[in-house]
């Protein structure tokens, strides 16, 4: 673990550090802010934050407005880096595939597998990574994100409940196998036969493993440019189904971005806070 | 005025638009955030924000994390860019000179005075296209900025204090004339004789022009990495001598970016609204 960055920050501690990562056989970056209560020792809950297509681990200590907030509330936050990285990756031809939109899975085919295994990355390997080396309260540990991050949040808390405690997203992709980024990158790193891609889609996922969380929260923009991506219907009728609790929150004239996100951050964190206790 | 980008935030909207300058003689951009009392027509105080070496009028709309207070007080925020841009603007040979270093003073030697006319740009052009065209209430203008800017918002409010009813700064250049990058700067744009350059210098300008303000409020971290060249001991001293009221705030631990402005940005707002009222 090299620290490659530390800006103190509302009394605590904004930090970039890169790792040599098993998972993605390369190096990786990630950001994690550590509240005053965390430099002082005091073991406090931590909050994973997935990015979307084209950030990296940079964009959410940047633009989300979060430091403060977490500072009050004595959270630590981590977000990781969006796909593998660096001259030996697979790069893509586009921005919605290959480097920046690993979609928080692991690929099963060429010539993907050999980096981009971003569902192992995060919740292995990061996760055992931050809970050792920094004071996370035990079992105090949740997930959120936006967009493919907020898809890759509602999937990893599906499939990791034993980890993640509580989940939130802004503007997920809720349906990937029914929207064309989802279709693309499911695609490319999994393959065509769509009985793979249904591991990985929060709406089968919610359906296959019933209700696991006391509440779920997703905050979306009206004027959202992707909303035929997101598809938060679909995800809100497989939650009734299997009697999901579900706070689906509709915001008229916010879209897709950080302007957004930092519009509602605040709300986030309680959240988490309140379902971590 | 041409809007480019817009986004709702907080119930405001966050602008950018792009003007035609005749100070500049080029295509300039500023960004404005409108809080919803704005939007609604209601007559709004409003802040104008100076950047600092290399950013943008976008640098301070993503990193300073003001729009959530803004929002609460209702405060119109204005930031401009840092210097003329564009092909047939001329460069600078480094950073900390031509474009993105404009120092918020009119050039008066080749071969920048043909473009860098940044204090009436911002003084005067910029000034009155805002209180022409968005609800700002008559006489509640502040202004604020970092480090360059810093030096941009004390200078341009000791010159127009019928302007600029308020004024703080973010680890500001308190004393140009006595520091590298004043002295690059000023050389290059007023010429070698050092007269020329005290119109232009915090430090000098209140020894001269006596106290104008009830307050100056100054924010600086003690671990800036640029702390040789902002003086704010000399501009204390220049501000005790004329009976000027200055709550010059020394941190420790903090640096000189926006992650420092970030943790004291509210009581930045605080500061100027309470001084506009």
């Amino acid at each position: 673990m090299n620290l490659i960055q530390s800006n103190q920050c509302f009394q605590g501690e904004q930090r970039i550090y890169s790792i040599e990562s098993n998972a993605l056989k390369t190096t990786s970056r990630f950001g994690i802010f550590l509240p005053a209560q965390a430099l002082a020792g005091q073991a406090c809950p931590a909050l994973f934050y997935l990015a979307g297509l084209t950030c990296t681990e940079e964009t959410f200590a940047i633009k989300a407005h979060a430091q403060r907030m977490a500072a009050a509330l004595g959270l630590i936050l981590i977000s990781s880096d969006t796909s593998p990285r660096g001259d030996e990756v697979t790069k893509g031809d586009h921005w919605d595939i290959g480097q920046g939109a690993g979609f928080y899975i692991n690929a099963t085919q060429a010539p993907w597998a050999e980096h981009f295994q971003m569902e192992s990355f995060v919740a292995d390997e990061l996760y055992a990574l931050i809970t050792q080396e920094f004071p996370v309260a035990t079992g105090q540990v949740g997930i959120f994100g936006h967009s493919m991050g907020g898809h890759g949040a509602l999937t990893l808390a599906l499939k990791y409940p034993e980890k993640f405690k509580s989940v939130s997203a802004f503007a997920p992709i809720c349906a990937p196998s029914q929207c064309p980024w989802g279709e693309k990158a499911f695609s490319a790193y999994l393959g065509t036969n769509k009985d793979t891609w249904l591991a990985h889609d929060a709406t089968a996922l919610i359906e296959a493993k019933g209700a696991l969380f006391s509440d779920i929260l997703i905050d979306q923009g009206l004027q959202d440019q992707f909303y035929s991506q997101l598809n938060p219907a679909l995800f809100s009728q497989a939650c009734a189904k299997v009697g999901q609790t579900l706070s689906l929150r509709e915001h008229a004239g916010y879209d897709h971005g950080y302007y957004f996100i930092q519009s509602f951050i605040d709300e986030h964190l309680q959240f988490h806070a309140v379902q971590l206790q």
